[in-house]
């Protein structure tokens, strides 16, 4: 199962993608979308083509979107708001379930406290992905996204396998 | 020029189209997009695809989105930045120029102050398109932010016209 982790931005959109076989976990990819564009709507319109081009190219099964709402104010969350839309929208596009994980979820997860920083999530995401080079912070963070979702997808498929067993 | 006016919202996105000839203005549709889905990325997908399905069938030349940020709250505002996000791409992605309009600029333009209601906005819109059937208020900020953008093309032409005729 391979997994593409988003952390949305409109300025600077991070991907990271892992594959999950069995227990498991290997590095596919990392980077970092810029959106440039003369206005709003053609930065969208570049961060969703770039967006869909990662897709394309290394052919994810699932997504997994941080669910971010923390910012100073309403014009910064309403910015926010527009990339996260993008960034829901193009794996939704390509056909991918997605799933969305709190900031404290996916820290909780991949450092496993809620409240680590970002320097400890990308340490966390360097011992798990060693052959990873990790294209700066955005990317770190999509990174321990992919994570966070390839082990809750690693303990849904060992519940069902406990559970096919106990049933049979 | 065909010009479309957006009203975006998670639940429900106005549209409405109005054609250009000189100095006249006619109504071409108006409607509601409202988005369907388990999950929000299913959301966003279905109210894109709606928005592409009417750009499609009327092939407006020029966009113009409503540029709201009035909410009470973070989430709210995030909920509708990311119908926004959609509301923008869909016509970028379809290759038109879109302009983006404050509510008030809408309202002065439409009904002659910025601090209009909902009911004179949508009185001064049937007066402008009478022969508009009109799908309920969204559709109505829709036209009214249609008309905005149609007046705003009108006043640009002139203006050329004018430079052109001085110039010669």
């Amino acid at each position: 199962m391979r997994v593409i982790g988003i952390d949305p931005g409109l300025r600077r959109t991070g991907w990271g993608i892992v594959d999950v076989h069995g227990t498991r976990l290997s590095h596919v990819g990392n980077g970092v979308c810029e959106s440039s564009g003369a206005d709003l709507a053609l930065r969208l319109l570049s961060l969703y083509r770039a967006l869909a081009a990662v897709i394309a190219a290394h052919a994810p099964e699932r997504a997994a979107v941080e669910q971010t709402f923390v910012n100073k104010d309403a014009a910064g969350t309403l910015k926010l708001g527009q990339a996260r839309g993008i960034a829901l929208l193009a794996p939704a596009e390509a056909g991918l379930p997605v799933a969305e994980y709190a900031p404290n979820a996916v820290k909780k997860v991949v450092v496993g406290v809620g409240h680590a920083d970002k320097r400890q999530v990308e340490h966390m995401v360097r011992l798990q992905l060693p052959q990873a080079q990790i294209a700066g912070p955005d990317a770190a963070d999509a990174l321990a996204i992919a994570l966070c979702h390839a082990h809750h997808l690693q303990f849904a498929g060992k519940l069902d396998a406990a559970l096919a067993k106990a049933g049979a």
